[in-house]
């Protein structure tokens, strides 16, 4: 039955629908839409909101507004708002943007380490100590980020011995909590477990957060496979925002109203409005002229519209 | 890890998309196409396909031609293909077509039995009396569904024992297996084990299947959850056909692709071929001029179709 050995009683959900979520969306939105999503993400109760990155405005246009973003938001006490850099430059700008917090990303496989930021997996931590070095000498506290850590679109399944590698390097940097990421969405509950209990022997599991992809369709069942494994950090995506660029037209993040049901379903605490996230997703769904990516966010904002039908339906 | 005590090493995947899945589509597909749907889908492995239903062409316009779809199939001895059938005249007609097994149906609220069926559940279960002997007398296999086992669009949250009751009576007419259905898909990974927990108490696991909707995203996670409790029949419908009556633009039947790459991931065998039913997903979603709402569909047909990209992204 319920409460099987580890599962937590109470959960964080990482909104990263602002950066990971919008820099695979087509429309180009403005900062002002961009600060107003991260305000009222806020509002809902989530604690932890990506608010954007320092990174290539030719690379990543969507992001390029990051400090403006930033400026139009007021200090909020109990809220986090974390940006990615990639390099010392991205730290400046951040710091200088007033980033008290920083994500920090590299991959698991090298074919996505070569093609996403053009180096090796090793060559990228050793660019990222000198950030870390700035980091942690202006006090800014610093989230570490593996993609592929199941599979990846190059090289194919990943053992997790190089996850926990990776895992490794970012702790050194003085990384506080690591975000381990199935970007392609392939993994299923099991290949999921085993690199949760690779990582965990090196990692107490409550400094693990677990970033899924629901590419495949897979991604609550991957956070209920997490919950069982103890892990009680969640990335998500309000509406699921983001697509996969490995697959056109393919789902992107996990979206935030589909986790959170899970965990009200579940008894799990999480703080969380689920009602102002859902008016939130429906609100930024059509601020970028998309449909609304989430199953729960599309239904329950079709109830509170009061969208009932009752046409012919021999059972279920 | 792996491997919970009772989780199947085989699944029977019954697909109900011909039925409970056209069903509930607004265009109506002609007795051809039905036909080439249920053939294309034995030919992919499915074991099981309800092939239609004989009720009221009034209220179901699209089962209406059940008779000539059957006539149009070959028989195939290794695949059922059970219809449903809520009264007498309905199972006389399908003798009449040629039907070797039936479905029937029942709810577990009483308020989705007064508005589905015009009756209460202890009335639904004294009607099908005389179909069932029939069937028996006719040696025609039948195949139990209780709605509702989780919620009802009526009277909200069930308690599990009402589902107990109406399996106990779909048992005693002389069902093989029932099907516990999630029609309206609120349920969470610990409200599923619940009943499903209630229901082994009377009925060996085997003989238990679980039908979920993907309403709220929680399909595939309550499928894990069932296999976890030791269920080995799941029924689904190819490209997630089939919508949600009681939320309009609500998703609707678990995708047997989403199903099968769940299953596939975790190593259980199931006979069925994969790639060829995200063939059919995408052939049936152009003939019903829909989005394939196969999360795992949509993906797969991408990559099959080379249709992948690498834009910049930050990590996963």
């Amino acid at each position: 039955m319920s409460g099987a050995p580890g599962r937590p009683s109470r959960v964080t959900v990482v909104e990263v629908g602002p950066r990971d979520g919008l820099q695979n969306e087509k429309s180009i939105v403005g900062a002002a839409v961009k600060a107003d999503l991260i305000r009222r993400r806020a509002g809902a109760g989530l604690p932890v909101v990506e608010a954007g990155a320092f990174v290539s405005p030719a690379r990543v246009p969507q992001m390029a507004d990051t400090a403006e973003v930033l400026a139009l938001l007021e200090p909020r006490p109990a809220v986090s708002l974390p940006v990615l850099v990639p390099n010392r430059r991205g730290l400046e700008a951040a710091l200088e943007a007033g980033a008290r917090e920083i994500a920090l990303f590299v991959s698991a496989s090298e074919g996505f380490s070569q093609r996403n930021i053009a180096c090796s997996r090793a060559e990228s931590l050793a660019r990222l100590s000198d950030v870390a070095a700035l980091a942690r000498s202006s006090r800014v506290a610093m989230r570490g980020y593996v993609s592929c850590v199941i599979a990846c679109p190059y090289d194919g399944p990943q053992d997790p011995a190089a996850t926990v590698e990776m895992v490794k390097g970012l702790v050194d940097l003085g990384c506080g909590e690591i975000s381990l990421g199935d970007t392609i969405g392939v993994g299923t509950a099991d290949s999921v477990r085993r690199v949760i209990d690779r990582v965990a022997r090196h990692l107490p599991r409550d400094r693990i957060a677990m970033h899924f992809h629901d590419t495949y369709g897979q991604a609550v069942a991957n956070v209920l496979a997490s919950l069982e494994e103890g892990i009680a950090v969640f990335d998500s995506s309000v509406a699921g925002l983001g697509g996969c660029p490995f697959a056109v037209g393919a789902t992107g993040n996990l979206a935030t109203e589909d986790l959170l049901f899970l965990l009200d379903g579940l008894g799990i605490e999480t703080g969380v409005d689920l009602a102002e996230v859902v008016r939130i997703g429906t609100w930024i769904s059509g601020q970028l002229g998309r449909a609304n990516a989430s199953r729960a966010g599309r239904a329950l904002a079709a109830a509170a519209g009061g969208q009932t039908g009752s046409g012919p339906m021999a059972k279920g």
